[in-house]
């Protein structure tokens, strides 16, 4: 059934739909900063306690921001879908939706020594299952070129394979920290969302550099 | 009135406007699954408890997404629109956004062995709903090839008819069930979901084999 | 400035927009149905005794659909775009996203009889509001054929503001209706709405009349 | 690595995301306008109370249209796009998406005299962090015409560059007046809304009529 069942030039409704998605859970995130509950007179101190909540806020929304930049990136190469490809895609999305309540958790418990660790390990596990189904849909459309634009060496492809393949290490690991040291496992997430906002990184970059 | 009113080439904005509604409708249904108003130390236990909430935020969510996917396919047959097709989709549009509100009945209701029954007959009556409606808007627009672009034979349209008519009789089927064992009903809910997220499985793959 | 601040072609990008905020707005509706504080014994009664709930989604979603369907119409005759026209159209969408609100203070306050005047008479407000917007939007373009394509007459436009004219009217009509019996009114909106649902019903049919 | 990392013709997904997220974070302004808690008899009073509310969501969503419009005309400049001009997007998009929160801190403590002040300030800075994120985003494309199309003379960029520097200026000063007179500072927002709304205000008017 396999190639019989792919249909050509069929990627734009997937990637409004995915774009309609990302772009609902990335704005959502900011339901999870609450309005302090306090006397006028307290409200300065009350907002700065929030901390926490401005810091997940960040973190998630640029996570999200640049899931769908290296979404977009990848669309590129893509020139066809089919049956089993906008499935998986529809996974990936569901893991993207979960994000805005791990971002509450970790908000909530970040300041209670023993909710710490749960929180922290339930956000790293949602990030390390948005980085697995990015590596799943890629690897879905270009194994033996299934899904591709005619334009790709199969050394830029294992390149990217490779690129990609990072998502799920970082984040595994920093998952597994947190069950150790939830704030470094936070920083690493933070880290992560910064050091990929700069130009010149991430598996992005090379695959550009490869196609110009 | 009927033929004059029909626009050719149009189905582009209706298009979007139903991605938009089911991307929103699909990403609302993490609104339901809460933050545990727990201490920290007791979080796991509660997150654990939990586990309705994901197992139907999961399920509404395959399913929204089987639905997206559909009426994705469902439109490549579909080449001009008219105000009554309009208004059909918006009904259907309006099944779907009904969802999040019987997925967390359920949630919340699902250990209680009173309130299981209602709750579980609630989501299925909206999945009937959503799988009728799907029914009429397809049968809308193929009776007579009132609304489809040259390609079909009345043979391929006779098995569509047959093939998208399994919804509505499986969802009903599950909603009857709901009254007398409301967990057999939920199962069969999540097994279709499962079962229509497999390659090869549906509709619409023998529309696609059809096609090529 | 007026003319030389027009730009050609440019309907697209407003389309999206508009698009987007309607399928927003639509979808939130959902809400607003909450989920009973009860338990699961009372289930089934506190379900029923929700059912102001059920009607005023269902009354403001097919009201935003069907402006929806009439916005989708009205820019198919639209050509291009200008400043004053992006203004007043975000303008009209404010008025569209502020329905979810008075569709919850009908849903609360429809069962007691101090609230259900005043409640009824804001829900009928924003109803007006809406319309009037419509109408300004549609007056702003085709004065003079500011913003239309070529095709159409003096008459066929005379014609259409004449029938986008009964919105304001008969809303406006059923607000006042609103302080006096707000169960007539209501009545008037569900009307309303159900009617403009049939084919061959509201302005737009003898646009595409006038069209074909 | 700069300039190979430029792609052209490829405006199109970032224009359909900002406004996806825009079209989102403009909607949920209304979650922020709540159902008063009282007695039917009590309900007009209690929403003539609220009137914070309503004034902080017109000045936001203005606020919000407005921005929305003049990205369109910024994005009619634009040829492409590259790494670095998605993220700084992001951030921008970021800025826009956290405005319901401050908007719904200044309706609740807008009647407090002493969390009047921090509540404003907080809504300043917001509204300034947009309009430096927005100005941002323009040098970046602008600078050395990195990411414009062929149109625009260096006159015409100087004269655009100044134009857009007004936002952060203007909210930079209406904030540093909210540690004083938050009503003043309100004030001045509301004033900006409205002025920006107006016919031939703004950069965008400028710009286009020297393009014509």
């Amino acid at each position: 059934m396999g190639s019989n069942q792919e249909s050509t030039n069929d990627t734009n409704r997937l990637e409004t739909f995915a774009d309609g998605v990302m772009a609902i859970a990335i704005t959502l995130l900011i339901l999870e900063v609450k309005v302090p509950d306090v006397e006028g007179g307290k409200l300065a101190t009350a907002l700065a306690h929030l901390w926490p909540s401005y810091v997940s806020f960040v973190v998630s929304f640029l996570t999200i921001g640049i899931i769908w930049v290296n979404h977009h990136h990848m669309f590129k190469l893509i020139a066809r879908t089919n049956h089993a490809f906008l499935m998986l895609n529809v996974v990936f999305l569901m893991t993207i939706c979960v994000l805005p309540w791990p971002t509450a958790l970790v908000a909530t418990f970040i300041r209670d020594p023993d909710g710490r660790v749960v929180a922290t390990a339930v956000y790293g596990g949602v990030m390390t299952a948005i980085a697995i189904m990015f590596n799943v849909v890629w690897r879905y459309a270009s194994t033996n070129h299934r899904l591709l634009g005619p334009r790709f060496s199969d050394q830029a492809l294992a390149k990217m394979n490779r690129n990609y393949l990072a998502g799920p290490i970082v984040y595994g690991t920093a998952t597994i920290v947190a069950f150790g040291e939830p704030y470094v496992s936070l920083g690493i997430f933070a880290a992560l969302a910064v050091y990929w906002l700069l130009p010149g990184t991430g598996p992005r970059a090379q695959v550009l550099t490869e196609r110009s």
